[in-house]
């Protein structure tokens, strides 16, 4: 098994939950699998989450300027660790040879590898509209059966467990005996943590996207190790000139994470 | 008629162009219309144009930080001077009652006022993808006939103009010829001042989209003056709460403008 | 600003509104508009109303008349002022230089500047599977979260005030709060002068079709006037040959409306 | 076999090709099948062909009045004779116990029997739009490989039949070899007749509408005598009632026909 | 009118419904269709149902083998008797000359000459999400308003009469009332015998799938007797080379049917 | 990294590739991973290639049964090694907690981690019409540039590699310069170990789908050990019940391979 590098970016810039992940990582990575779990630099401001499309936009820069970093480090894949799959699209174009994965889509190609249908479980209705969008255009969109909603905020999610657990399940019994829904998706990276208990309580396999896309990255880093499968620089997928870039001055100085907590390789 | 407010905003950090648009919008606003055509805080870096993704991504705060700003000081609609509708979703969370609109938009709505289908001529082959994406999460993708491209970008356009206009009349007319389109719709804000002799060549409408959305954005300023209609706060339209906004330290201070060109009301 | 003519048509044979929808638009035009409004030939039968295709069908032919007279006489821009949009490509096609909009189209196009999604309230729910194919055709489907109806049909809206405000109100909120619509569309020009109440009660954009599709007209006739976007005449929007329309004998005469209200420019 | 009664109206208002269809559904009926092939009155115009939008708005009151007098005359079924499948939607409201078919619905319904894919070989570029609108809208849209047209007018293709069967037999080779049908549907009434040569030259199925749509009123009226199958009249299906259609008086007289022959059953 | 002979092919291995559906069809065929109607060799199992795709797959070699015998004896149309339609495109591949229709497929084309909108009521909420799938590859998708199911299993259906009816009337009476239905199907072959009591029920007309597909069965074979009308052999509608078969050793030997019940032509 | 044992079966019963692929997965495994090639039993014909739905249909039933004796020795994963992903939703079904992954479906899903869009390259026009609704029915028609054929069959891509290879360049090269792909998929198991030299030819990313499946069903295999993310057996993915499996006689024997190859775990 090939060492490979795989960095987990928490969009935020807050490193909060930053040793969060990385024990969780470490309990579920390959042997060889060095991680480093990072969080954006906090001059953008003090970013807990990502619940707003405004929070969004003002972590967009950072996210990129960090695959670039990532990309200049030899990292082989990154997640960006928010479900809206935020600057996906954006953080591929710029990531070189690195294979930059999200956990909407992770956990989606997972969850349909298992069953038909899924539903997703969200803390809060405003998510809807976006995530909604964001399945629709990956393709997803016959395959989605609702969307369900516990009315919690990101940051609720790790404070009473005993309350998140049963909202979850509680939303999640909904989506399965009302939407008719095969599988179910959790939403938000940060309601990791409770999945075999929705399992164990519904029947139904309950996808935890923050390991998930963990493990979309690893197998990503060791697709590229061992095939060459690196990302297209072809047509939409086109990189940008590096003499513009220079003219324009970006990423002439390395990224600075606010946070990194690393995982030495196995 | 009402004075209305319209924020025209160039979304790169130079201000190279601020003056030109300035002049082609006041000889075609409506009377009372006060007009400010702006540009980025250079902060970010020098940039010229949004071709790359990772551009976007680069200025998406800053777009969003003029979107609050401009609401702040009163505007009654806003322009985000770039066909790839460049965080359009996300500067319309933080407007407050500002209506934001954007030249793809903007540009298709009035086409299909006119034809059934349109085609789209842009610059770079590189820009399909987003554009085509963007276009199909409108709605409009089965009234898309194609894209055509001139292999020119974006700072080319107003450099030699016989040479561009020679270049979109032959993509425009393989459009209409090969790809059976009804009208044209210009694929760049800086492909502006071409439309009529396209028009007379090709024999189709010929959409502007630098006039196309300021008129659009003149037209929502008047109907938010006369008949109150500003933008939703619900559900996915929800905006960040005040007290998080202060929290993060978002907003904090007036987003200084790297240039703005004022047109006051006639 | 330009002096434009815009013609907002009844399309019904009874003119029993037409002094209503004058008063009312000549309150919110632009200085400079003279509009006419207009209603068909009693010749067709007493037709007060369109719920049904079979009066659709009845009054097809005049509308298109209709279109055709009034591009004889210079107007601009043309209502067809039912929300099924009756006959919209018909008139298209044989308006010659005159923009020929309809309210479905105007009032979602506008809805979207405002929200990500849109519920209609209709009378019946007769209307609803032609209004939705409508929706459909136009591209809008996704942004579709329902149609709820009151159960009334045209004739009443303008009956008992009272009741017809609660139940749009009631209608309205249920497509807010159960479909998470987060802006609403009055499916009925006839629904006219409820949307400020409905907006004040229910906190959400309330779009009324009738207002909504004759500011749109007067933006076309001054983007036609202003720059010269008329309809395309090609492929799909291609008129019928003039020789073709001698020997059919088709508008050898001028249309007879059966009712004409005028509204000088100012 | 049960008698029954189908109408095939031409909705033109000239007669020319009454007694043509007449004797070739003749020809092709089943034993006890009475057949009127009837056309619209003059009284509209001499309108000889429906290419274009306009003079299918022309002739909609009229074929909803012929579909409304075709059920009071007791017949089975009833066809409208134009590949546009003019007015279908509205014919089948106000048609009583009458089924209601059309060329285009009927073809591709044959057609996809048949073959997994179809093409469509029309007269004009200009039909394109308006027939995929169609084949869109019935939700055959993944099925229907091109259109291609022979750059003939309608009543061009009953002329010169060696010039019709070569261009239409060019037409279609492309439609196979290029854009890979698997099937072909003449795109016109009158393209009747030379299927045949088409098949044998081509190898793959070739659809005569008018052949296919005769035979499917034909099937739909033996179904509606055999088990009671009869048009829906719930919800969008709903019929004018019949207090209002004395109201607005329409359908007050027998519609008149332009001309109509009669093949008696066997 | 001529004869044609038409194979009703129950694609289970027990032969129980064979002379019950064979009594059915005679009752309601042209005069002179001979019928067979046919099940699969026990060898398989003793397969009384499809309601598993794992039950399909079992049988799924001999739909075709079955194919290749009916059309070797001359047949010119074979129903595949499940409302799944399954093998529909495998047996249409090797059927040669003879028309392969199914009940899903023919019972929503009928429904939509009869309505806008259909709902199915189904057995078990098993089955839905693979009709579905098949509906929505068949184009149908807008037009499926739901499913509803009575919680019964196939072989329940013809058990006690009066309980399946209630049951029937029930769902049915949901799809129209709360689902917007405007036509129902039965979504079984063997929920065969009760759509004239929905129909009286609940006043909208209701698909019988067994006697819809046969008719569509004979329709088809008549076309192909009249037209000449058979299956494309193009493209993906190419079937297997001879030579091939040979090779293979399939089709060696002639299929030999679990059961066959005739009904001579008359 | 825990043992798994993963089944890649070659759903023909010829073992002619079995020791290929053998060979081929061992050097790209994990260490632990247990690999069994597997063919299907002969007794069905000798059925080389599964180009035609008639092959297909005729290995459905042992594809199941393989599936189900797979589950029963405890693999944890399966492959169905044909790329139209025969029987993949019926093996599912049957798979009891043994997850069944299938080359389409696993190419294209890392294809669109590498890029926004993709092409296949197939032997035969012939394919091209299941695999399109394939790809349609995953939702992944928007992302699906071109079918491009290099006019091969099944057994001619390994008997000349240099024509193989020449042909698949010529045919990847029209994709992306003409159909705009920003990746290529190999459309057969069969077109293995040419990815690398279409790589350096073409400079985008191309799937052997065989390497992509394979590496898939360890993933899904080590997600299964680590995770627990079994199958559902919820609604359309509720498998057959154990009584009825007994009573049809399914299932009553263990399934014979018709060749097995052995590559033990490290």
């Amino acid at each position: 098994m090939n060492p490979v590098k795989v960095m987990f970016l928490n969009p935020v810039s807050t490193g909060n939950y930053d040793q969060f992940f990385a024990d969780m990582l470490k309990a579920h990575r390959y042997p060889n699998t060095e991680i480093h779990v990072t969080s954006l630099n906090p001059s953008i401001g003090k970013i807990t989450n990502l619940e707003y499309r405004t929070y969004e936009a003002i972590v967009t820069a950072d996210i990129v300027r960090a695959a670039y970093q990532a990309s200049q480090e030899g990292f082989d894949a990154m997640v960006i660790g928010c479900f809206y799959d935020t600057a996906l699209h954006d953080a591929r174009e710029i990531s070189g040879e690195m294979v930059v994965v999200a956990p909407c889509q992770a956990s989606v190609q997972l969850a349909l590898t298992l069953a038909n249908t899924f539903s997703v479980i969200v803390g809060q209705r405003k998510w809807v509209h976006q995530m909604q969008s964001t399945v629709y255009e990956y393709g997803y969109g016959e395959k989605l059966m609702s969307f369900r909603d516990v009315n919690m905020n990101v940051v609720e999610f790790q404070q009473d467990h005993e309350c998140t657990r049963s909202k979850l399940i509680e939303a999640g019994r909904k989506a399965v005996t009302e939407d008719y829904a095969e599988s179910l998706i959790l939403g938000c990276t940060l309601e990791t943590g409770f999945y075999k208990e929705l399992e164990a309580e519904l029947g139904v396999p309950v996808i935890d996207p923050s390991l998930a896309v963990f493990k979309a990255a690893e197998h990503a880093a060791l697709l590229k190790q061992g095939f060459g499968w690196k990302p297209s620089r072809k047509w939409g997928s086109g990189e940008p000139p590096a003499k513009e870039l220079v003219e324009f001055g970006l990423f002439a100085k390395p990224y600075e994470f606010g946070n990194r907590v690393i995982v030495p390789g196995g």
